[in-house]
């Protein structure tokens, strides 16, 4: 559906062609597909710029399998996050395109080609190796929404040479993403160095008082160093989303 | 201190006009300026694009004093956040300039003259009457700092229709800056209506089972709207920040 | 037991044709039934208007066989609640009336049929296709105690207008129950444009910062918008108990 | 502003009396009155039968003063909650015919009177004498909306015969709010004992472990007796708003 | 080890009959046995008036059997709390007495008899029928050291008049352990109703908001009821070891 | 009133000489006094054992003198814990007789003199000087209904040598009573060198970490020592009120 | 007291010159001084190597003055930490000697002067102004006991450089105390430049979600730059004892 | 890579021999190795003193081995922490000389012989049985460092004695590590008694209100007893860290 249809039936309703109450059902049913236990919000782009994304967990095959099956319609493309190897073989059957990254445990469909030429891109750090799945999870999805993402794994606070090394690229991006668990330090020291926005990634890696990625969640809130923000524990899709729409400003 | 009197200095050292010794020690103590208590970072600019603010609380009238006095030698605006009133009328004797911003607690002295020709602008809402505090803060920080920052305040999901009357207003905006608090519903509403990176700002207004801003604060870290990012309760310093680096993507 | 029975001990009590000590015994004795690890309490329904519900987590199959046959004398409908399907399976051998609602977890035994011919009904909302587990239990309750649920699932917040669309639907109903995990926003939008009272059911649907159901949980309790109770994470059954109390005022 | 006046404006857009863009900006103008720092929402009763209320704490007597002049055209009753004597001496002075409940902390304006002949009302019991305060608030809350309120107080579960001998008072309640610090095991007895909703509202009474109501919070949520619903702590006035949507089921 | 061997050490000491770095290195050796990666303290029974009881989780099964070979020797009764059937079973091939309380998943090994001919006993509560293996670890406990336990289980709040039955029962034991999880109400109630001292046992029983017996611990610890003492949540075992020392005042 | 009254009521039922009712009316209201806001229960004595006991705060001056009014009928003694030196004085106007426990903040009236011949006390240990107020309400306590105390403060666990000093006097007691803040080690180590039981009292002392107690009152709940239980933080009046019921055993 | 005087009356026991109860009596009397609420611990140097010191917090001015009236004649330098200034105004008129350290709200009396040739130092960092309190406390108590520290504040990670510019000051220390709230990172980034040991102590310093020195301590717990040791939020005092003890290894 | 290196490349700067630009090439390069997902500091013993140490939760085994492979080339000894033993087999066919510690579950590969000629010796004391994984991995820790460790197992402070008897050891020690679960007071103790520096290792023994270590570890933050440090819960590893940097001051 396209604003022009929106727009016909605004204009109809103005001129007297269709009744008020006629305007009114066309409108309110048209930008969402009900498939019984979900309802597809194929209108989602046209409204925030990003389509709808699949969140695996709490579904069961066969309902991602249906809500696929509805938004392949729209030619979009579909992401589908945190689903399990063992899901992917299943629901690849179905649709056999569909490619698996086991990192960012996120299964990918007719995703977008990088088609922008624009030189704009998004530097993805992890402070430590065990942050890779979520630092991935957010690179992957920059690129399966036509974005551009440069991967500086590894560089952590205690050995901080390590990311001066990579100053240059860090401080050429437009916006920087860093994935941190533990004690969630790499923002705070990042942000002191360069000038773009800051989305800072708490994970759940740690043990003992790290409660889980809360003192990492914590750090960064905290960080002294102005200009950061945060999103939820682990959830490098939702920095990816936030970085996706600053690249648009 | 500019960028070019490093590379002068970096350039001598590799003709061999001055020694290694002397290099590291003029590079090393040239960025920052060294009061006793405090160690003045006027090279913040050059690296991160905003000069460093004054964050008030913990520091005495005198302390404020002498840092204002180390950082107007540098000409950029200066910003002493969450001062009472009492605390800037003493400050007021020693630089007569200064002004005072009440409802957001905040000194300006010198603050850059909206010069920016950019018709980009940052939304800045708030839930609640009570959340005015906390918008206000930011949209000043905005406004010293040369940005553009539209108001939209009281404007809660309890009553939606309010919030839908400035759809036009908020959809244009460049960054949207939500402060709530309560229950901190405003930003995922948003967030489904609008293309823009949005910041979410949680508010200690509430009582009991708000905790100071933590059920707030807990809501928009879990939104299940992508885009959002959030930072610490209260801090409309710091979205300003994250949306004014976010302008100069 | 009936409420006649009570009377008639009280009334012999005051003859004296019965003595102190006899009708304590027989009073006392009277309400429940004593079966060594349990006290089946038949005189629930006169006291409540609701008979006892056997909440399965911490009993064994056998314990819960056991139970069921005491309650059975009863002739009310009995529910066993978040019970697994294996142990269904088990308790089937000795009760094949019993039927197994799998989304919601609970088992029904001679449940009433729906006699109610009011035209009242509990609108049951679900936010996300993950919340449907709770939403269901929710509303499987209210139909196996007679009254009468209507579904409306995955219209959170994210996209206002699914919910919208179901504006009717939600307007006319007596009590609404509006099951959320995540952020949990939902209760609180659905309150701004209704009169019925809103019954909210944090659902421990997300990860990271959700903390099993808890920022749902103080989203809802501190909702700005007045009317709205709260019952415990995943508590679908109390929601629909609570809903069953309210039709009847 | 009635439905009558919306349904207008619709049908003269329908007609194509009025154009699309003009009805739109009637529309949504109309629901609320925009006085700078805060949206009065006139249209609320329309919507959730019930007015808008001011929550005083966080606005300036100020606020409150202008807030009270704009919805005086309405005719509905206005409340003010939370406020302290001192602001309502203050208020006085402009609006004399504002009367202050002490307990409650509440300033009333040409609050309905008790119109209804209902012989329905609503159950306030107390747990402890420190509990009183909350529960006058609710207590006064639904009086000023023109329904019928039973004070119990000081019935605490140390001492349950006194409980019991406001049996048949209690029993015969269409909705009963219970507030209760410490423990906040009283809810939990009453749910036992009668057929009617319970509403819970925990209060920040105690000291210690009580952690400002939390002790009590989490006991009315875990309830083992079904239909009972909670609200905040210390939140008489939303236990009374959602009392008062029950009564008119 | 006895009282008079530690005098006679003691005693050679003042009579010069050994030496001052002999009797020290006596002594301090004496009192436990050092088995490598535990230290056995035979002493404790002198000390405490009770035996060391060997705590199951974190012991290896060989540990455990270690552990009862040196304690066999004093005679004392042997309690292993908290093992599992499995190894029940693999120590049972070493030491073919022990006996295995699977509700309270205890081993016991040469228990005393109850030959305690004093009428004194102890009642033991459950709330609900899933709070029975934490009352019977307290039951079995005071059983093991030859103390007397009265059971009476399933006597939660929300069907009091089930609690009030067994009134007599329960006041005339000389102490009472209330086992209650949820809410965790029934110690407040009891504690109302006699004069013995009441140990409450917050059980880890419930679900979402009772945070594995937190709810229950506040509430036991706030209790309005004077005379309520609290132990750890599911530790039956110490409710009975306090339980054991008050009979003995 | 007493137990010759009930007993005589029922008597008067079952012969006849009253009706049911009559009795019903006659039972329920003897054992309180409704004072409006409060109701004092008289009947406590016999139930319990011990009187009730005004908890000062949230109270208001006139409240607490009207509640002694009413409890000084009974003769039992009567405490109010908790009270400021000003509600003292001012309360001292209306009742001349009444003492003032600085320490304790407790106010004392007609407190039973320590008539008991027995040779039984209660040991009450702080771990610092800064834990002496809780100590004392809990030694004064049981002073004012006719127990013994023996304090014995500033023995904390950092200079161990103290504690041993006072090992025969701890030793013999009946109940020992130890209240701490900090780390609220001192319990543990008592355990192990005694056989009577022991109450715990975790103290608000301490700063950062300590979270205003819960680093005491969760140090206590885990002690490796069997037999001690606990009771709120700072609460010495509940840790005397169990020591009064086991001293009664 | 003296290690010589200990010896000696054991072996007077040992010789039989004393009996044994005379000897027990004489050293359990000895190691410290009992003043009715505080027990003087004199023994504390010959156990520990530093003198026990005065916890200001929780003490009046008096309970101050009897503890250095008892501790004088010990002639350890004497240390009352976090007293006010208004307190030490008292203090001082019976200790004329005594000098107050405002910014580390500590008094002094007989301080060592500082004879330590040793050329080893403590580097005591802060991370910002508002840390400095604390971090002054830590310098304050090392050079009352003779130590030597040397400050380097304001050197947090946000202007990476300004520590980076002390590096051979700090890499020369034998110790480092570092001071830091909000998000606590200093530590971890110091920890992987220096091979000496560090002893992180958390602020208070931070709003919001920084929960009173939670974020800061969380993070230093977690560090993932090994060698850290942490102390309790604003414990300056605990980490220079800690320093003091690892200089004397 | 030495030190004389790093200054070699300095000194041909200075003196013109290679350009600046190639200098910080080289430098920046130098210190790691970059393997893909892991950046390998072989820097670290220069800076700190102790080589990086592989920390196994959320490496693959490919990776350690990868890592492995890298680290070889320095010839420092090589720890991976907390892998399993299953991990172990696997890594153990790339690298035969690797041994695992099980108690510890960690693996060394050409560790350090002990060297060290110092009588200077580190005690590790664990409060029960259940502790001495994480006594083990610090005991174990020390030793591939080259360090001597002294272990004192299961001395609690439930049966003080046992502790008493290993004074001596304990008094002798450089450096003592307690490691205790549950309520964590082990170490206020051995701070008492002795004047060497302590480092507490909360553990995650216990259940219930331990909250899997935390109140442990706020037990060890608030100890009385000055002089200790602590770090995460069940972080042998750091402590040993901490404790050879001590060794070397």
């Amino acid at each position: 559906m396209n604003k022009d249809k929106v727009s016909n039936i605004l204009h109809k309703l103005a001129c007297g062609r269709i009744t008020q109450a006629a305007a009114y059902e066309t409108l309110k049913d048209l930008p969402f597909e009900d498939i019984e236990f979900a309802k597809i919000d194929h209108h989602r782009t046209i409204r925030t710029g990003i389509p709808e994304v699949i969140f695996g967990p709490g579904k069961t095959d066969n309902q991602i399998i249906k809500i696929i099956g509805s938004m392949k319609k729209s030619g979009s493309p579909i992401i589908i996050s945190r689903v399990s190897k063992k899901s992917y073989n299943i629901i690849k059957r179905h649709f056999p395109a569909a490619k698996y990254n086991e990192q960012a445990r996120m299964i990918l469909l007719s995703a977008k080609k990088k088609t922008l030429k624009s030189p704009k891109y998004v530097a993805v750090l992890s402070a430590g190796t065990s942050d890779i799945n979520v630092a991935e999870e957010a690179a992957a999805t920059i690129e399966a929404f036509g974005g551009k993402a440069e991967r500086i794994y590894d560089v952590g606070v205690a050995g901080i040479h390590r990311l001066f090394s990579f100053h240059k690229k860090i401080s050429k991006a437009s916006v920087v993403i860093v994935a941190a668990g533990m004690e969630g330090a790499l923002p705070s020291v990042v942000a002191g160095m360069i000038s773009a926005p800051i989305i800072a990634v708490p994970t759940s890696v740690g043990y003992g008082a790290s409660f889980g990625g809360i003192a990492a969640l914590l750090a960064m809130l905290n960080s002294c160093a102005p200009g950061i923000t945060v999103v939820n524990i682990d959830n490098g899709f939702g920095a990816a989303m936030a970085a996706l729409k600053m690249l648009r400003i």
